[in-house]
């Protein structure tokens, strides 16, 4: 006996409505044995890079086999197909619209899938709700251990996001604002990585929104009161943060804003 | 071996408190091999009509003997009494104060049960939260399989809501917005099924605040840019919706605002 | 064999990210069998008290051996110790910031334990995020059976917080607002069993905001159309509320403030 199956959630339906309440529903009807476990209905309407984004610091966290359903997904009902990619570890379910794109980058993709067999789909189809009616249910179905092939053909030209570019400077990287948290902490699309060995040994510092910030550290809590730090957070990305306090109000930042790495 | 219990919880207590928390506890100590759904906890504050439109849109998509327990429960301490109603597919459990008004015009009910054996409450049973001390704790017995006759008498005399009315006008009807989504979509109370053969081949139009709205589609994604339309919702209501915006934005709409449906 | 284990998460992570869904992820790559349940991830940022609160109105509903995971930590990444708290029904996981005080003065405390044994962490350990890195994983250990010893020494000296104090009156109580909840009701720190027998056959009002509270009542309920009323809440606490409506715009309370009891 395996272990159970785990269906993570990630959409834009948002927690003050019936739609998540719907999709979990069409789901356990396919297999009432899943776990389903929310990583966040409060995608940004439409929004697939913060979709993609919220996925991809929250997949690799799961067990292997992990059903990671996605909805985000502007343009139901259009000729957009549906989405199965299966990695050496998960099954990723959604629409085929970039909101992979991230996963796709990051992961050993094996097979690309294209939904379209609806024996799988829950009748009649919504023309404005495939999340309840066919990625809910196929997540279910291939959690049931239905294999992927039997979803509809293999592709092998998914969609990708045109994602927030990283432009070198002359002494530098100018990248963006990817994401605001909860804390205020102001999440950037820069990472360590990205500079190779041109760090060792320098300073580095960030630009945001006219302002310098110089001081990088390794956690929260050594900033100081009302300094504002840069550091490398959870995800790997280099973000601003302040000490329990809001470093987006300090800053004025919003996501999308230019940020500049300086060394 | 039967299929796991599953309980759905559809409240108002919302989820920055430890009100949810402490009414899934109560029902897990009764029973700790049910699977808990979230359907919504965000429900307007004693609102009847937005709870029971919630459960509607969600509850038929669960599989075959859920438990449905809902608690809006503004005259929680005062008479009015707990209720049980079985129908052919679901158990609900709620206020008998309306919240269950929508499902019971829908589904084929068996049996109401008023709630008044205390041997399933908690003790002891505090007089504003009977949600953790009754209703939880009942919805996990009911999973467990006690037969609902246990729990109380049987009665046939059921609050009901006073829904929002559904008025003929000279050439088409006079209905309301019950729900604005998290997208800004605009949910009425018009079904096409009200208007029997009357559409047939004729052209449909809103007015909402105003504004009139022309153009029928099937799904979001055949609007243009900055065009509102209307068309049939996943909940089969006619629904008012923009590409990718907010149609409420756009139309200043509130829920209850009056919208007609002419042909 | 057993009941299933249960694991409860308070956080200040917030649900529209990813942070949440990490860490249930890290808990469940540790132990897929465990079910998850969501307390409260809405707690205000780095707020310890508005943590404890949550924890302390919820825990105790829940059955035997659960493991109740807090995770609200300005301190990640310093010296601040992980702590894991058994008591007779309950293991509780949290940093030692003060955020376990609650029910550790309720709690019969059996043993004290300082997490350190990083074999039962997950690498490498982010110094910004121990939520997922070491307090999600020791609950899925814990959960699974690992003696509580295997995590680190035993200690007798738990961080608590400064609790907003409750001081004698003249003829009464001054205390404060703790918590308002989604209704509006005003939770204050006062309980009736503060006042032993002082109370008997007294009346008692209360003053909030030069605003006197003069009504006591059992439920809701029992208040007028706008009438303000006290009542003693579902976890003790003297709460003062309006029917259908927030006391705490009607009286413009806001946590912290100063409230008197008198008699």
């Amino acid at each position: 006996m395996g272990t159970p199956a785990i269906v993570t959630m990630t959409t834009d339906f948002g927690i003050q409505g019936h739609y998540v309440g719907a999709m979990k529903g069409a789901l356990l009807s396919v297999n009432p044995y899943v776990q389903i476990v929310d990583i966040n209905h409060e995608v940004t309407s439409h929004d697939l890079l913060h979709g993609a984004f919220t996925l991809q610091c929250a997949y690799s966290y799961y067990p292997s086999q992990t059903v990671h359903l996605v909805v985000v997904d502007p343009g139901v009902g259009s000729e957009r197909r549906g989405l199965i990619l299966i990695s050496e570890n998960y099954f990723f379910v959604a629409p085929d619209n970039g909101v992979l794109s991230l996963v796709a980058r990051q992961e050993k993709i094996i097979k690309s899938i294209s939904i379209e067999s609806d024996r799988y789909f829950r009748r009649p189809v919504s023309s404005t709700f495939h999340g309840r009616d066919i990625f809910a249910p196929v997540a279910g179905w291939l959690a049931r251990g239905v294999d992927a092939d039997e979803f509809g053909p293999r592709v092998d030209d998914i969609v990708h996001l045109n994602l927030p570019p990283v432009r070198p400077l002359e002494a530098g990287l100018e990248g963006e604002v990817l994401h605001i948290d909860k804390f205020g902490n102001i999440i950037t699309n820069l990472r360590p990585e990205q500079m190779a060995g041109a760090l060792e040994g320098r300073q580095v510092r960030f630009v945001l929104n006219g302002r310098e910030v110089k001081q990088v550290v390794e956690s929260y809590a050594e900033a100081g009161q009302d300094e504002i730090v840069a550091l490398v957070g959870s995800s790997q990305y280099y973000e601003i943060a302040a000490r329990e306090k809001s470093a987006a109000v300090l800053l004025g930042a919003k996501r999308g804003m230019k940020v500049e790495l300086r060394f």
